[in-house]
């Protein structure tokens, strides 16, 4: 990290000079990361021309490293040639991704240009659903005999590394590609050279299904701490690997939607500022106004009740700390019960224990808040009938946010659904209701007398 | 996952039948981490008695997949020559933080039987604060002289593999320590036997810092896809290394304390069944009391405007709409932008760009939602005033809301603070006056004519 920032005046004087000779001596001695972090502020065009003159194996690294718009956006501007020698070095999964942002048209005119093996590569890739593992493998993973020596299998190492992602797991296969077993790099290098690699290596190994989602997938990397999976198919046959670089983009992704839907936005999908504006308007508005009908109801409440409160409009007062305090526990609930199922602290089964807990824990913040509440009517001189009701309103309210932030993801999850669609406005949005009905029933009752 | 779904039930029976031996027999073919997860379920006596049974490695191996809580509970139940033997086994960085949970007068007891280094390692790592990298790493790292062949070197590697965490990085030092360049297992292994370490290794690594803050660190894993990072003093000498596994958990923590707090709930550092039930209580009573108080503005504002409103009743029905609407439309805004922020996407320099971005697209979300308020005034018979100042008190509302949430953290790190701590129900109070403010005045303004 520190590298590139003493780099830094460096980079942008030779890339607002254009010299691209003396940038690539600069970034010689840098990581591609790095680089392509310092790229992300220039054009499409200039970062064809850096990718250009970085040349092979470094140009393709930095240009693995950006992402996929601006790979996609990057390719327009060099040849075809270049392309299919860009296309041709990426990893499989990386290949097939950045193929599916092209417009089809340029990819059916790039394919017949490809070298026959990665073509095959990319249609059988191309099939596989969307947030699959089978979409997020590569086919590059190193593969043994289980008949092989250890001095053997070194050997066969050297040929087979420089096509593999990675050569610190190697897989144990049988002449029809099912499953055997896997050895570590470590102890194959720490085994004796005469023995067998079936001798040594690990059986039953765990394995995810091409069809599996990709959270189950990154699941089992934040469980099981591997540096890669297996993939295989319905024969259990070895299709594939998903590295754990590839595995920590997803988790990172699916952190980044969980939260975005919390907020009560659809998944962006895209980095903040390449989403599209009128896109990004779109999916706030659509859940703005299903927000904004829903708490129509609370309007109706507080119509229906205006003859409470007309004859006493020091009630009003009130409402906004009432809808607002059941939305705020609402709001805790739900962020503490959705983080809680996304990393396994929390489970189907616990319903009752969490509806418990919620329950206590919610009379006693809303028994605090509502005394509080009183106090604060009190200063404001109303009248000992409003002051109660308020302080009822408020613990009933509290109580119910809790309790509702907590069961609707659970019910969400119970029918099958990512409780991680339930936002906190929309637990909010459902609790105002309950919050006004709560409050004029309660002063209804305790103004008549 | 399939593996140890299919043990399940005959793993439940033995237990129930506290059958040890047979689960011994069962707990073979599975993964540490599957047991782990089963054991989960059991009293730490239980769980004591089956770590002791499965003997070693393998009872270490599951040992450490627990949480940590358990782990401190299970050593209650084990004798002091088990638990040296365990703490003994454990890696430095898995260690230390057990003994952190253990009280210190149990650590003092047990320190002077544990063997002379890991004693002097433990007191090394207990020194540095938590949540940095010091605290995180561990220091059971390979690493080379400069001047050795590759043949040597592989020979010298299965010595010093058991005590290493990983062997997939060798890190190249001089006498002092003094970190001069780094070599993977990979390139070892494909290098020529007759090749010297200090010809083939890269120079010049990336680092991190001792002291760094852990969030940093896992940035840095996010960022370049390592293994394992060096840690170095200030004096550039290695004292150890972070591996990735520990930087996936302390990016899934530090996720889970981002959600918490944007549901405004301090974050909990233990699972949530493992929280105290009135630490909770607390952590969440403060906030909500923050947030109450902070609201009691919204109630003077609405006081404030009595006059206004006593004239015309209708004007309270929407008090609850336009404040949910602000409210929600903040609430997209900060998940948007904590977690822009969080993953790199927004930057502190692209403020301008942000609040343009956001103004134009929260008064486009504002003028569609006003228009839509209108209409639902207007089905309620409101006199045009009112259909006009519910309109005008949306767009304003919302308008405000989307900046107000894009702004807050974008403040908060400016001024050096996490901008997660900033909350969407803070958020929604703060907007709460605004769009109270706004909406009367309008009123206000279009009912005296």
């Amino acid at each position: 990290m520190r590298v590139s920032k003493l780099f830094l005046p460096e980079v942008t004087e030779a890339i607002e000079k254009g010299d691209l000779e003396s940038l690539r001596t600069v970034f010689e001695d840098l990581h591609p990361s790095d680089i392509a972090e310092l790229l992300t502020e220039l054009t499409p065009e200039r970062i064809a021309a850096i990718v250009r003159i970085l040349r092979f194996p470094k140009g393709i690294e930095v240009f693995e490293q950006l992402d996929l718009q601006t790979q996609a956006n990057v390719l327009t501007h060099l040849g075809r040639t270049e392309t299919i020698n860009i296309l041709e070095e990426l990893s499989p999964d990386d290949r097939v991704d950045l193929l599916k942002k092209l417009p089809e048209q340029t990819v059916d005119s790039l394919l017949p240009f490809m070298a026959q093996a990665e073509r095959d590569d990319v249609r059988k890739l191309l099939q596989y659903g969307e947030n699959t593992a089978g979409a997020l493998m590569t086919t590059e993973y190193a593969s043994l005999p289980a008949r092989m020596t250890v001095a053997d299998a070194l050997v066969r190492l050297r040929a087979i590394a420089p096509n593999s992602e990675t050569i610190y797991y190697l897989y144990v296969t049988d002449p029809s590609r099912k499953l055997l077993g896997i050895i570590s790099l470590r102890e194959l290098v720490l085994a004796k050279s005469s023995q067998i690699i079936e001798e040594i290596m690990s059986q039953a190994p765990i394995t995810v299904s091409v069809e599996d989602d990709q959270e189950g997938v990154a699941k089992a990397f934040a469980k099981y701490d591997f540096l890669a999976i297996p993939v295989v198919d319905k024969e259990s046959r070895l299709v594939g690997i998903i590295t754990y670089d590839d595995a920590l983009d997803v988790i990172v992704k699916e952190q980044t939607e969980d939260v975005q839907r919390l907020g009560a936005v659809e998944p962006l999908n895209e980095p903040y500022f390449q989403t599209n504006f009128w896109k990004l308007t779109q999916k706030r508005g659509l859940w703005l106004l299903l927000l904004f009908v829903s708490e129509f109801f609370t309007g109706s409440a507080l119509r229906h009740y205006e003859k409470e409160w007309a004859n006493a409009l020091t009630l009003v007062f009130f409402v906004p700390l009432i809808l607002s305090a059941g939305g705020n526990s609402g709001s805790q609930s739900v962020s503490l019960i959705i983080r809680g199922l996304a990393v396994g602290d929390v489970k189907l089964r616990d319903f009752f224990k969490v509806v418990r807990r919620e329950l206590i824990m919610g009379i006693m913040l809303g028994v605090f808040l509502g005394g509080i509440g009183m106090l604060r009517a009190a200063s404001w001189d109303s009248p000992p009938n409003v002051c109660i009701s308020v302080g009822i309103a408020l613990a009933g309210v509290v109580t119910a946010g809790s309790l509702i932030g907590a069961c609707l993801p659970l019910l969400l999850k119970r029918i099958g659904m990512d409780p991680a669609i339930m936002s906190a406005p929309f637990v909010a949005t459902f609790v105002d209701v309950t919050g006004i009905v709560i409050y004029f029933n309660v002063a209804q009752f305790l103004l008549s007398r």
